[in-house]
């Protein structure tokens, strides 16, 4: 940031003017550049730029990548604005890679505990009565730590954020005609890994979408097309993708992703599954590694989601937990959603650790590794959703802070 | 739509594999095929589809385009869903192309009528305090009518929905010190165009926003990377892309885009000039050329915006403007955002017309075509917001209706 000479800086267009004959007079004394090769730099001298196109494209600048590994990706959060993720950048986690589905082959089958078992195709779904749902989906596994140079990506991007539409679970349930004792359904999807999960019926009732489309447009291949099941708030892997199957039932099926998987230690030999809900969970995405920061007024920026309902609450702490102050929420904050926090703080370039907190409309608090590791023991890593520091170095480093406290 | 026989689908994986068996035997039969051949149609069998990418892709079946002209390309309205425009199909009205800007050379400078002038630099802009909006942004320029085959793109398709993140104009304001006097300022554009633009100083105080980000990551090129102005609700040439001055003045600049352009011949020899806020309107996107629709039930879905705040009410028609009921909207319903409505219609088969009619929280209703042009004479093709109808065919063919009523 320039504070600008007024005398120098009369006007724009002259200041440019007299900066090109300075630069056109250098080069051309040395290497007798022509005057046309000398703007080369300047884009408002380069009529006819790009024109229009069938679709637009992501500046050759910008490197946003998702990091795969065999079988997930990661939203690079630190990278990202806002509430919403690109939806070429939204998190992936397969169990046998994405399909290659024509839509027009596709059909989704729903039966069992019902009167009137059903067919039907994309285009039947889309006759069907429509909702619209901005709403994140976090992967159960969303969690790593234990070094010092992981970015919010690596700590906790397996979490996006979409707008997704579809037909409102209840909609075919009412269709079909389920029937009274009808308490779980299976969904199950056509990829090679036939992934299948339980759901309490209830669910289906409540806010469950049968989604096609996604931030505007169908879903993207990797995210379930034609097709997928989409349940706000809940972990991932139940919002099951290129979804061709619901069966009604009275139990659940006790399938390989809700017993051998997905499924959680919680100390005395005990198991907890069918642990649907995401717990509130923030994570500061600015400052965060690999960027450094300078001296001075820093915003800190983050985002904060619950899949229990809304964000009431973002608490920073840039004390390494000693006071904490309540951040802003970007309006709209919505339900079940990324929830953008920001919080102006003045570094004063000592050493220190900044972390978030989130509260969330139940009243639940997010807590910290330690507590969490209290009450669930260490051998799962699932749901976990800790306070997360990061530590701000004297020369402006930002680092991940590992230790469990 | 099919109905399924209870004995036949006992279970998904049972029928499937009936259906493959059948398929598997008919055409071994034929042409002696391999098994394994034979699952080639069915993505169940195809174990390690894709993996995760570094970016997600779209369906090879998804054929979205913007049918761009030279100085023009449209959101395709009808093919999409809920109120967020993915960012390549944001729609793009350039001047003198799209110009290649290297974000490390970008400067923004501020000056005239304040106490400190100032260049800043991308990464001083993102050093600020940061803001998000969810809203339109739509051309002046956007209407299309006189034959029967156009479709919502064709009509109206250079209005797009994005979250919008920059640094409040009004935060650069106070950095500068704008004078007491400041009543204008100039907005001009770092493309070959030079495209500038008068803005009452107000508005930069009200909710202007420099932005540098548009649905999560970074500007596309063609939507003004690395920085643009933001106007939420006004017409859309005023949010200038590429954006690399801002002068503060004591009048406006009279430039050729608010002189010869972008001003409304309204009779009587009058001129409106600086008409920025967009006037409420609605489409309704389905049905809509060129989908034709069929007997029975139709989920009638459109979008709805205003400039000047929310959308208070979407009303619909679907006897030609004789009667008239009352959409739903679906909520979170945002200021100066498209809004979605949709109404259940039970259409008969017999011609008709469908049409949707949007009143804002200011209390102005959309107007018809007639209204308009009677206001404002026929000299003028901007801020055109007619209420727009469909014909519906008793072959169920969709068509606009071009008459002025």
């Amino acid at each position: 940031m320039k504070k600008v000479n007024r005398r120098t800086w009369l006007s724009g267009a002259a200041t440019a003017a007299v900066a090109i004959a300075q630069t056109a007079t250098a080069k051309a004394v040395q290497v007798g550049v022509p005057i046309d090769q000398l703007w080369a730099d300047d884009p408002t001298k380069q009529p006819g730029g790009a024109p229009p196109g069938q679709v637009g494209t992501r500046s050759p600048f910008e490197k946003l990548v998702k990091n795969p590994s065999d079988i997930s990706s990661r939203t690079p959060l630190q990278d990202l604005h806002g509430i919403l993720t690109p939806s070429d950048l939204h998190f992936e986690r397969h169990h046998n890679g994405v399909p290659a589905i024509d839509p027009a082959k596709h059909e989704l089958l729903i039966h069992g505990m019902v009167d009137k078992p059903l067919v039907v195709t994309l285009a039947d779904l889309k006759r069907f009565p429509s909702v619209s749902h901005i709403a994140f989906l976090e992967c159960s596994g969303n969690f790593r730590t234990g070094k010092e140079t992981l970015s919010p990506q690596d700590i906790c991007g397996l979490t996006s954020q979409s707008e997704w539409t579809g037909v409102s679970l209840a909609t075919l349930f009412r269709e079909v005609g389920v029937r009274p004792g009808a308490s779980w359904f299976l969904a199950e999807g056509g990829d090679a890994a036939l992934m299948t999960r339980s759901i309490p019926v209830q669910k289906g009732w409540d806010d469950a979408i049968i989604a096609y489309a996604q931030n505007g447009e169908a879903l993207r291949p990797e995210q379930g097309y034609p097709v997928r099941l989409f349940l706000p708030g809940w972990e991932g892997n139940t919002s099951v993708k290129w979804l061709r199957r619901i069966e009604l039932g009275d139990a659940p099926w006790q399938t390989r992703e809700e017993t051998s998987k997905y499924t959680e230690a919680v100390g005395d030999g005990k198991i907890r599954q069918f642990s649907f809900d995401i717990d509130a969970r923030s994570i500061i995405t600015f400052p965060a590694y690999p960027a450094p920061v300078q001296r001075g007024w820093i915003e800190i920026r983050g985002l904060a989601w619950s899949g229990r309902g809304t964000i009431e609450r973002v608490e920073i702490s840039t004390d390494a937990g000693k006071s904490w102050q309540v951040a802003t929420l970007q309006q709209p904050v919505l339900d079940k959603a990324h929830t953008r926090f920001r919080l102006l703080w003045h570094w004063n370039g000592d050493e220190t650790e900044i972390m978030s907190r989130a509260v969330d409309s139940t009243g639940y608090v997010q807590p910290t590794y330690r507590q969490l590791l209290d009450a669930r023991g260490g051998n799962s890593g699932y749901h976990m959703n800790p306070i997360t520091a990061w530590q701000i170095k004297r020369d402006g480093r930002v680092l991940h802070r590992p230790e469990i406290r």
